[in-house]
């Protein structure tokens, strides 16, 4: 079929109707209705299992209704901790007994309201303990490669860490494994307060007793319910006990602001830290341990609670069984102006505009599925359960997921599977920055030139005619339908012009929000017409818009990447071997200052990445048949089409890997994953990469066969598709 | 003549008599006299025209003459700015007067005595203004162009900079070069304070009162008195008038403590500062100008006041008139137990060391001239008077010069002329770090393989088996010397292992040296060994031990780099103009903010560096030659030998430039200078470099041209050596 030049998928003739009904759609989005809708929905805080909560989730139930759509609530069952104890105190050497309370503000009119949930962190363990303290920077684990150097332990001690730089969930984790017996995670100003800017609420940033709420489950196991892995939380479903459910922490967990962190920081003793490891608190950054000895109680409900699902549905008029799925989630930690309330008003008014036109006649030929999910915050509970739930359904039927969450003033933010990335590309070029009126890619893409560091790049970005989307983790919606059932996914959203502390505290709030992110609502209006376009063109093309050339182009810069870290690998431990040879380290000691003798690191090996390499020039070359093949196909042939579209769209499919990646079975998409040791950071190659960081070469090779299998799996139901009778 | 493998210069024969004497020389290297001589010397205030200045000269004129050396006071007479005024004041939005007063403490017995100078900074204008306050980061050239980004001028505003990242002179004059009315300039805890370490006295870090003291001269024009550039000031010479020294700055400048810093920076408006930009203090750091308002005073007294250099000299057997020079400071801004007693007791050791020598019957070959210099604290005032009052015996007499100043715990430092470094090496590995006991090169080098970010560099420090001297800039005595006279200069020290901030305050004290520095004084020893051994080696040697094929290939390392320098300056500038021509900056702005479109960048045009790399090639030739020359000579030729020698040390004059740099024609060495806008920082091949780096593609052919003129000169220089019957 000869494709229209803008819109990949649709002949000339039918590129032209979509065009004019992408007008009309984008006629009927308001900015004002995304802010009544911003501020209806985050009026009060709304968590999952609060009242509140579900009254969000029958509200939003009603707007669908209301807009024309058949819609229902989907409920699931799951386990919610919410805080009945926390106590944190410094008991020696001076006294001091954390706050744990955010202030409320006349500028801020709901962030005085009753049922908020406390300043805690889901997921960490019921524990009672006392032990000195130890600041761990930022918690990773070379942060404490860092600290054996300098001989510090955390066995048996409370670990402080700053949030920032991995997944929060990451850190009670690492520390664990380290045997530390609690963690206290606090927000340190130069990430996120004074050192910032103005602090709230005479400005956005955090001021010092704002604490970050938020999940420490270890989804990168598997999210969702923790007592239901890889089946739906349904009210009879069979449950693990919560000891044997592996995603619940060990030690207890308890985030804190900066405010309380000061006194249980001024009170370390031992080595300064590195200079990279220092935050903008008025002191000297030490280690511990020592006198500094903190006492923290952390003690949850552990209770079932019901999650709402709303999930409307339109038939599609030729595919009805071809699901064009949409989603946001509509459970915040407090209010959720932004996260997610921003992200959800745009979507609504995507499902109001597409209601109107369904009104005028329209009838997408697909069917269009959107979804307000609860349960996010938590770890994805929501949406896991649901596509848990329906996973054999969603195999044979989904076409793709479009995931937004919390939206704000700036620039075009998308990720997914790079299969679309063209079709995300001509989108991003169709839609205006409400600021500029350029195309949102024009600029997004001077953003990324003005933002690289180094010339070559800059140059680079500014030829580059098409999108570049970023390769998915995890921290939102999208997970199970990616990463565990490759279906083809796309995370949208605007921001990066207003920066703030408000993430996960009360003041993530209406107020807030007008203040200091879409005071206009004009990129709620963005989001709805980048989504809502993927929606639509998706919903109607007449040969599904994917693109694997992108998608073998990607992965040949992910096995690049790999082969180079590998080379950096043997490189790097060959001359941390000689400096130990050499006693540089002893040496170079200052002999006055304790120090620990770092241990040889593991020679690598020579790694065959000939096979690997080999799968993915099949892959380009299936991809380049298809392409042209696709190009020549009469449009007439309807037939062929429908095969050709089935085929299409279930192609990501062949990516997955049936046992799933070491370690963590349910992620089983052998191109992207959140990273075992990053969390919502993607990994991409994810079996091999983190093989080789974590010098386990025998693994490294089974993963290069694994992600060869798969990758050559791929261009053979490619080839399938062009090689039909 | 065939010379010894360890011993560069030295028969075989010979050799071995010269390590005896350095065995019998180390003997009479006592720690514990250096100890004393660090507490008697740093007793009281000695600064520059105080009656405890002269004590100190002629504590060390005495010292000299007991020790057996022939020895006097050089005077001479230069002009020395002392605080009269000093005031500075927030008067708006509140007002604030600024302590300008460091505290006595009782754990530093020195801290309170009378007679200290004040806190304030030399050489800048008596001045009384007020104005709007704005940040300036460093103060230097960078930064302004990022204040223009943000659009902020500082026409007419009083700036704030903080010390570090260039000398300190460097921030007023650039502030002057931008219509600044006033400079203050403060020490920002993150660069010395609790972000580093416990404060003074509980540690060696800046408290919050604490200021550094210092000279604002615009001494990379010329060095020495102001008012007699170019020649000794003695009582007769022709001065200029005060409005005529080009050295003496416009507008006035005050050094503060953090602890006056922080009302005036809190009370900033404006942009915040990128992030680079911020400290340690708990603010949010803004550029101003707005509300905030100060009102500075400062006046001195322009005094003309006495310079007492003390010179000893001990007189050569074979070659009297040529002489092996070393150097150190004895004038300090408070007491200086570090800065620079430590590194003078060790000279004045080796002096002691030497004398008892002579008195058993040692007369080194060449002339020894030992000096101790007053006046370098306020810009090199006593050793560049000297030079320039001595040149014209100095361009024939002089071998060398080796200096020392501050000395502590730690790592060898050494820089200086690349024909010295092999010598340097070799010396490196014969004297032993006092705490590891492995050579001072073995540490230095593991410190430096440690220490180094990439891999690939790890590796290539290791293998290296010769010390890497560094290129002199300035900041010490050894200025006038180098960069004048092109007489070959090492500027030799250890350190390194202990930081603190005590640096031209009151602290800088015996009771801090002893507890934050060197307290046993090993290091002292270690200093005289490595100096001593450079000053016996050089007037002991049959043929002096330069060898120009480390300088030929160093200075072939430069070239490099001013090329690579221009690549990289070239793609820079189209990628920042393609930024501007295709709107980038303008779209990735932030509309809420104000912003000014940056200017495009000149084109860099081709430049043609063949002919310096011609000379540099034939340069590497002649001396290889000469190496081999030199190697082949019979050690009985006595007369050939004493030619060679003569024109062996006066050789480096090859590279003087006779008219000097451009705008500042006192600095005449071709390869090294201190940078026009770094000031200590040195820039090699500076007339080159800095035409390139300042877009002056006029100049840098033009100084390309005298480049390579020099250094063929100094290859034809070589050829005549190796050429003469």
């Amino acid at each position: 079929m000869a494709q229209s030049p803008q819109l990949k998928g649709y002949s000339a003739a039918t590129a032209t109707k979509q065009q004019q009904l992408e007008k009309q759609f984008d006629q009927h989005l308001e900015a004002a209705n995304i802010g009544q809708t911003i501020k209806s929905l985050s009026a009060y805080p709304h968590h999952l299992g609060s009242a509140q909560g579900k009254r969000v989730a029958e509200a939003v139930l009603q707007k669908f209704k209301s807009y024309g759509w058949d819609a229902k609530l989907e409920t699931y069952h799951v386990l919610f901790p919410t805080p009945k104890t926390r106590q944190l105190e410094l008991i020696g050497p001076t006294k001091y007994t954390a706050k744990l309370q955010e202030q409320a503000f006349p500028e801020d009119v709901t962030s005085g309201q009753a049922g908020q949930l406390p300043t805690y962190n889901a997921w960490g363990a019921d524990g009672d303990v006392t032990a000195e303290l130890v600041f761990v920077n930022y918690g990773l684990p070379d942060d404490y490669e860092q600290l054996a150097k300098l001989g510090i332990d955390v066995k048996g001690k409370i670990v402080i860490a700053k949030y920032g730089r991995s997944w929060r969930g990451i850190k009670p984790k690492v520390a664990y494994e380290h045997g530390a017996i609690g963690c206290i995670i606090y927000s340190d100003p130069k990430d996120d307060g004074f050192y910032q800017g103005d602090v709230y609420p005479k400005g956005p940033f955090k001021n010092d007793q704002t604490v970050q709420r938020g999940s420490v489950m270890d989804m990168v196991i598997y999210p969702g319910d923790p007592l239901t892995p890889g089946t739906a939380s349904t009210l009879k479903a069979k449950r693990l006990e919560r000891s044997e459910a592996t995603t619940i922490l060990k030690i207890p967990v308890l985030p804190i602001s900066y405010g309380d962190a000061l006194p249980l920081l001024s009170a370390l003793e031992g080595p300064v830290v590195p200079a990279e490891w220092r935050g903008a608190l008025p002191i000297t950054y030490r280690t511990g341990p020592g006198a500094a000895k903190v006492h923290l109680k952390v003690e949850s409900n552990w209770d079932i609670v019901p999650a709402y699902n709303v999930i409307a549905t339109m038939k599609g008029s030729t595919y009805p069984d071809q699901w064009v799925i949409r989603g946001n989630h509509h459970d915040a930690w407090v209010n959720g102006a932004d996260d997610p309330i921003s992200g959800l008003a745009a979507q609504l008014e995507e499902a109001k505009a597409i209601g109107q036109l369904a009104k005028a006649g329209f009838r997408p030929k697909r069917t269009l599925v959107y979804c307000a999910w609860d349960g996010e915050e938590p770890s994805l509970l929501g949406s896991t359960e649901w596509v848990e739930d329906h996973a054999e359904e969603l195999r044979q039927k989904a076409v793709a997921y479009i995931n937004s969450d919390g939206n704000s003033r700036g620039f075009l933010q998308a990720g997914g599977s790079h299969a679309l990335e063209q079709f995300m590309s001509e989108i991003s070029k169709d839609v205006r920055d409400p600021q500029t009126g350029v195309s949102i890619f024009e600029r997004k893409r001077a953003k990324d030139a003005v933002n690289a560091g180094a010339a070559k790049t800059q140059a680079a970005i500014l030829k580059k005619d098409t999108l570049t989307l970023s390769a998915l983790g995890t921290g939102s919606d999208y997970s199970a339908f990616l990463q565990h059932l490759a279906v083809p996914t796309l995370n949208l959203g605007f921001g990066g012009e207003d920066e703030g502390g408000d993430y996960h505290s009360i003041y993530d709030s209406y107020d807030d929000y007008v203040r200091f992110k879409d005071g206009t609502f004009v990129y709620g209006v963005a989001l709805a017409q980048t989504a809502g376009r993927a929606v639509l063109r998706l919903a109607n093309a007449e040969v599904l818009p994917f693109d694997f050339s992108n998608l073998g182009q990607t992965v040949g810069k992910y096995v690049e990447e790999v082969k180079a870290l590998t080379a950096q690998l043997k490189e790097k431990h060959s001359a941390e071997n000689a400096l130990i040879n050499s006693k540089s380290y002893q040496l170079a000691a200052d002999p006055k200052l304790s120090w620990i003798e770092p241990t040889a690191k593991p020679e690598v090996p020579a790694i065959d990445f000939n096979a690997l390499e080999a799968a993915v020039k099949s892959l380009q070359q299936s991809a380049a048949n298809l392409n042209s093949y696709l190009n020549s196909k009469p449009a007439t042939d309807k037939k062929a089409i429908a095969r050709v579209n089935q085929a299409l769209f279930q192609a990501e499919r062949s990516l997955l890997i049936p046992e799933g990646l070491p370690k963590r079975t349910w992620y089983k998409h052998s191109i992207y994953a959140p990273g075992f040791y990053t969390g919502y950071g993607v990994k991409t190659l994810p079996g091999v990469r983190e093989a080789i960081e974590q010098n386990n070469w025998t693994e490294a090779d089974a993963q290069l066969q694994t992600a060869t299998k798969r990758i050559n799996a791929l261009a053979q139901t490619l080839d399938q598709i062009t090689q039909a009778k």
